[in-house]
């Protein structure tokens, strides 16, 4: 029985034929290492060898903080000591794991909005109630959200816990500038527990991302990283940095000791890609190609469907379209609506368009389908063509 | 900064020297299939390619759940349909997760008594109570469990969940018999769901280890399975087999949603491994070696420590020794004590003896000193040598 003759699905990606579907937040296949880890892990079986194969050490196998803390700082605000380090089985996993231990059921977390809507429902699964943090132009507004948790608290609620996408939010491509990263850590400090997704940081296309919320705080913040765009999302694998007090509360979790570290073998060979320097080549290669593809969609769309305003993001795989309402999937392209992003209801006029998973002509394509289906929505309202 | 540089530890065994330690249920370094994991890896990344890298399906690979559905039909009772099969991170993450899903803080999770120590931690970590079920010669007894739930229902108190390991049972090696397993399936169905772990099944030594409960019942049975004894447990891969309702629970987490299968690369290394005939002969070369440790332990400890009584089980890593209570570690061998396997106070007068992390010539070894131990403990309590 081999790979090719699967009757039931290998992968989740599942494209309707003919249609470019960029509601998928998905990696170019074009762009993924399968050589660089077939190597890696040709190199880690044979210099590690059975150290890759059995129980790892809890917090992630040492060489790879050590490597970690340099790459992290040379990335981020400052360098964490390996103690502060924490590898994961990717960011939806460590998202799940932080959850359990700030948060008992029936307590407040709140979210920025727009937020990852998949951590949404990873969050809401663990039988909490989300409520949109307040938010101002430049991000989530701290004197507000001190006000929202006091009120909270004086009806006998918690909110322990805050999850935020910050540096090129999934969706809307956006940053928290700096000064208000700095407030915002420093306003919430001993108050509530900051859980930064920082999924998107290396992924930067017009200089360094801005220094994490991790980075900028004196401790009460939790920063998610992921190796799932730089190299693989099939790996589950990322990692957290924290005070070092709560990763040891998280290497002492019953799973965790049964287990060993979350997911050693493949950590292993992260290992060897990183100290090997094939990391470092890669996601500069990452980089080249995925500004290319947002230029190409964003050129596109300005040339195609001047009606679809947006800000162009620097850094992430996110378009984020205001788009007219009605606009609906056709014509060959598809996005993701933007409701889905809001825990209140927000996004009607939004549509979330991905470049990670074509190339640049069929992107340009995309452009093109969207141009027509407005034309075509306007004609059906009989608008007429915008022209 | 190469592996062999390290400063933090890569691995969670950590001997100290001079002592044969038979505390640590780990593998052997030398049963681990290094070589055969290294050509898998290059064979699915050559023939998947980033099929394997990108986010994987929900439920696991396509044809490794079809490869497993066949391979379980081999092993078990009977073999599950593909829908009735969830690929896990390995098995102490699959109990967390079935637990989430089950059970709600304040909850009672019922154990069979000896248990897997550490699943008790994880199940803790749940902030779930965990009581013993009633047990006889046996194992659980089905009237006497049904009975329990009853009184904890009267007092308003939920036991959703009950978790046990009945084959090769670690501590205890014992495998509960084929009829009480079908009583206890019956008594139970829609009563609580039994969470089987089993681990070990692949591990039989005089001949196939018995159906599982899961494959003995018309559903109410969630069975976990794992790679970690059989290919290392640094790969964080096993699987479960439930009713098709509850793998789709599972598969519409957010947590698995946002991922993709919990560890799809990893997952088609092993689909290649298996479908290759590669699993098949190394799990049949650790039956033969894992049979001699066994045999070497054994025969060792009656040679040298015959005050320690066992009984000899039919697969698995451990003997469960009832041994003098106040035999310590000491003269270069360790042992796990018998207390962490019970909830309720029980095991003072047991000790774990695995067997599988040493050779035969090591075993023998520690069972000399172990004898040694136990007549140094006899002097020192006056008692002189025993002959």
């Amino acid at each position: 029985m081999g790979h090719t003759e699967a009757r039931l699905p290998v992968i989740q990606f599942a494209g309707a034929a003919g249609v470019l579907d960029l509601g998928w937040g998905h990696p170019d296949p074009a762009l993924l290492p399968v050589d660089g880890w077939a190597a890696a892990t040709a190199a880690t079986l044979r210099t590690a060898g059975w150290t890759a194969l059995t129980y790892g050490y809890a917090t992630g196998p040492g060489p790879l903080l050590e490597w970690l803390a340099v790459h992290i700082g040379s990335l981020d605000g400052r360098a964490p000591d390996p103690a502060e380090l924490f590898v994961t089985a990717g960011t939806s996993q460590g998202i799940d794991m932080v959850c359990a231990l700030l948060t008992r059921p029936g307590d407040v977390v709140l979210v920025d909005a727009p937020t990852y809507h998949l951590a949404l429902r990873i969050l809401a699964n663990r039988d909490v109630e989300l409520r949109a943090a307040p938010m101002d132009g430049a991000g989530i507004d701290p004197a507000a959200t001190v006000e929202l948790i006091a009120r909270l608290q004086r009806t006998g609620r918690r909110a322990p816990m805050l999850y935020t996408v910050p540096t090129f939010n999934n969706p809307s491509g956006a940053s928290v500038p700096p000064e208000r990263r700095r407030d915002l850590v420093t306003a919430l400090a001993g108050t509530t527990t900051i859980v930064e997704d920082d999924t998107y940081r290396e992924l930067a296309y017009d200089g360094p991302a801005p220094p994490s919320l991790w980075s900028a705080a004196d401790g009460g913040v939790v920063r998610l990283g992921s190796f799932s765009k730089t190299v693989g999302p099939g790996l589950r694998l990322g990692y957290l940095t924290a005070e070092a007090s709560f990763v040891r509360r998280l290497a002492t979790r019953g799973y965790v000791d049964s287990g060993g570290c979350l997911n050693h073998t493949t950590a292993m060979v992260l290992t060897e890609f990183g100290t090997s320097g094939g990391y470092a080549r890669h996601v500069a290669g990452l980089r080249e190609a995925y500004r290319e593809r947002r230029d190409a969609l964003a050129d596109g769309l300005r040339a195609h469907a001047p009606e679809l305003m947006f800000d162009v993001p620097a850094g992430g795989w996110f378009l984020w379209l205001r788009a007219p309402e009605g606009l609906v999937n056709g014509h060959g392209v598809a996005l993701l609506a933007g409701e889905c992003f809001y825990v209140d209801g927000g996004g009607r006029d939004r549509l979330r368009a991905s470049f990670s998973m074509y190339g640049v002509d069929d992107l340009r394509e995309a452009a093109r389908r969207l141009g027509l289906a407005i034309k075509d929505m306007h004609a059906d309202q009989g608008l007429g063509h915008p022209e």
